[in-house]
């Protein structure tokens, strides 16, 4: 039997924290596909070409990682995938609560897809996107928190 | 002595979670007035009389509950009913956090009135207003989480 | 219709914040009954009849609170006494997780029974029995946060 | 590759959370070895061999489950089966913060190991073995919250 | 050596518990500097000259206690100050995981800078900046919430 | 002005977070005093010698950091020595709660007392005491977690 996982996220924009994440995914499962979520309703910073560009970039090389894009639900792309573990990561309480929300909520939609959960290294466990969007925002330097495809394209934005 | 309470809420829309706590709090009050807010300056996906509504065609035939809406501040209307006990339902930690501080800053302002606290059914903890909009946003089929009126009136608003 | 509620603790000692609990409830219920946990296998600093005794001197003159005490489940003394809401004090997140946990269990043991929660003035959310207990061991002045028979069991305890 | 996880615990006693989690993750793992922590220094109610027995009794027929015991670090034991993948189950907040703290003072013992974590069904997420424990001794009935394995051993314990 | 501290914030509006944690500051430190941040992409409900303006009028007469304004990065604003302790006020919990989160951020870009933390007292623990807007938007009295120059200035922008 | 602080714990025993609050005060302050509570009625593995001649090797070498031991209430000893300004490391959620309650309780009974809160490099921020005595008492290596002093107190202990 092949074990595959999805990783769902905005990835607006991808941070060491997802990267850290995908590392462990990788070594647990055959398979980790990285999805983009493309939600045109939802806005954010970056759009999701460049969203997608910049995982692909950052992942290159690692064999058994793929990145996808998905639009609408998480559960039935989930199912066209004929995938049922969905990766998350934890990394401090208030994701908790909405990760476990949704993880309920999915798990009534599609009660065949379970959703798991790992703990980013703690170093990185301070570090979301929106934290980065901020400080890139105020013309600080992001280079500790992003894989670099990702700050050269943080650099164009805001800076070119 | 005849015991009122009022459940306030934006109810956008209406969920299972909140009929429970509305059948529980009818079993425990002489009178449940369910109070609509329709504060202008907030902006919802359902309209005021889309919620209000949908919060009376749900309630139909539960006799110890009637359906209101209230503008501005909430102490206020209830001052006005001469109801002095408000009722909140708790679901998770992020609910709690809110509600104690909206609880003490309306006992500054009102100390005569009490909020007090009820617990949903736990297989209804998961669902709030916001996920249910996602997943209808989604396409996702949302008959788990709302009263049958609601939902005649999401698949109208968002399929329709 | 007479609506009485039950309001059951260890009150190992009773505190300010649990007399504000009391006042409160005495406004919203017909009547409210102070029920201390007698569980002999729960070990408590001050026993059975010393913690009844300080909530009766404490509570003497309010009219409609009563005392009484229970042993074993406290569902099962709630449908002995024909009374179905039972009430608790919420000061903090510790005792929003422990609650929520207790009325689940106790929600699936006697589904006709509920618990309802209040918040305390903020001035005595800080007080626990604990904390009073840790500061009089240590000789500190605890009259700020218990009631003056309280304080009267205590000093003859620790210092007489 | 063939993945297998462990699934470590007190288990004092096993609780139909426990069932569940053990069920959810036998169909994610080709193996799931439900460990049971028999540490002669931590007091538990029943003992090594009635826990371990209990276990034994309630995952009888699941082909992919196996019980075994450890005395020590868990991450020595998991070593010593070549397994790199710890399962546990997230409950609530509380646990959520040990489990944190746990899972990054393991990483730094051994990194190769992962832990990961699965939510129980909602309908179980209140059910902790302390709370079992605490009703039980009440003289409470405990069915609906432990696998009937569990139930008759500690009905002989309490009513015996 | 001179020991100064700079308390950053929006301020949109200063509140008293603000106040009381500026006073609280002035004890400990020689120099307090009320940093008002002016980010223009930021959206504030009072612009940066009356955050400003409101600041000044109400610290009016707190010797040790000077208002500055910054925009970018809090860190590089400390830096320009030369001075390396910044503080912050902890109300609950919510508070504690976004400011834990920027601490470390902050302390990943300047090591040298250090967040450190004053609960402000318990009567103004439920009083933020955002639900003073809510109240004064609906029409509240807002007196018992805000010193007398912001009143001023609220009343004047919502009733004048 | 001179400013110096306290920062109090059991130390029981002392870890490298405790080491690195440590550390970091002392760049804040121009003194700090570890004291070490040695309260007779709680237990603690190490007894009070111990703990503080851990600290104090521990120590060693750091100019502006003094070590003393204190028996009852913390506020009482704080007074005793003049300084008004207590030190405490915020680690995690549960810290935040109980350090929260006792500022509240120690401001109510020593007013002219603050307690001001540090966090811990994340890198410690999943090291307690309890994690470092459940590791050792398991026959876990805690080197990672503790000072070279402690070390060679506990490998005394435990393997000795």
């Amino acid at each position: 039997m092949r074990h595959s996982a999805i990783y769902p996220g905005s990835f607006d924009p991808l941070t060491l924290g997802h990267m850290d994440l995908i590392e462990r995914a990788s070594h647990i499962f055959d398979q980790v596909i990285v999805a983009v979520g493309v939600n045109s309703r939802k806005r954010t910073v970056f759009n999701a070409d460049e969203r997608i560009a910049m995982v692909k970039a950052s992942v290159k090389g690692m064999k058994n990682v793929k990145v996808d894009s998905f639009n609408g639900l998480l559960v039935e792309y989930a199912r066209s995938k004929k995938i049922h573990v969905i990766l998350r990561g934890l990394r401090a309480f208030s994701d908790f609560e909405y990760e476990f929300q949704m993880a309920l909520a999915n798990r009534k939609m599609a009660p065949e897809i379970e959703m798991i959960f790992l703990m980013p290294k703690e170093t990185f466990s301070y570090i979301s996107s929106s934290t980065v969007r901020e400080i890139a925002e105020r013309g600080g330097d992001i280079s500790q928190f992003v894989p670099q495809p990702v700050k050269l394209v943080i650099d164009k934005k805001w800076k070119g």
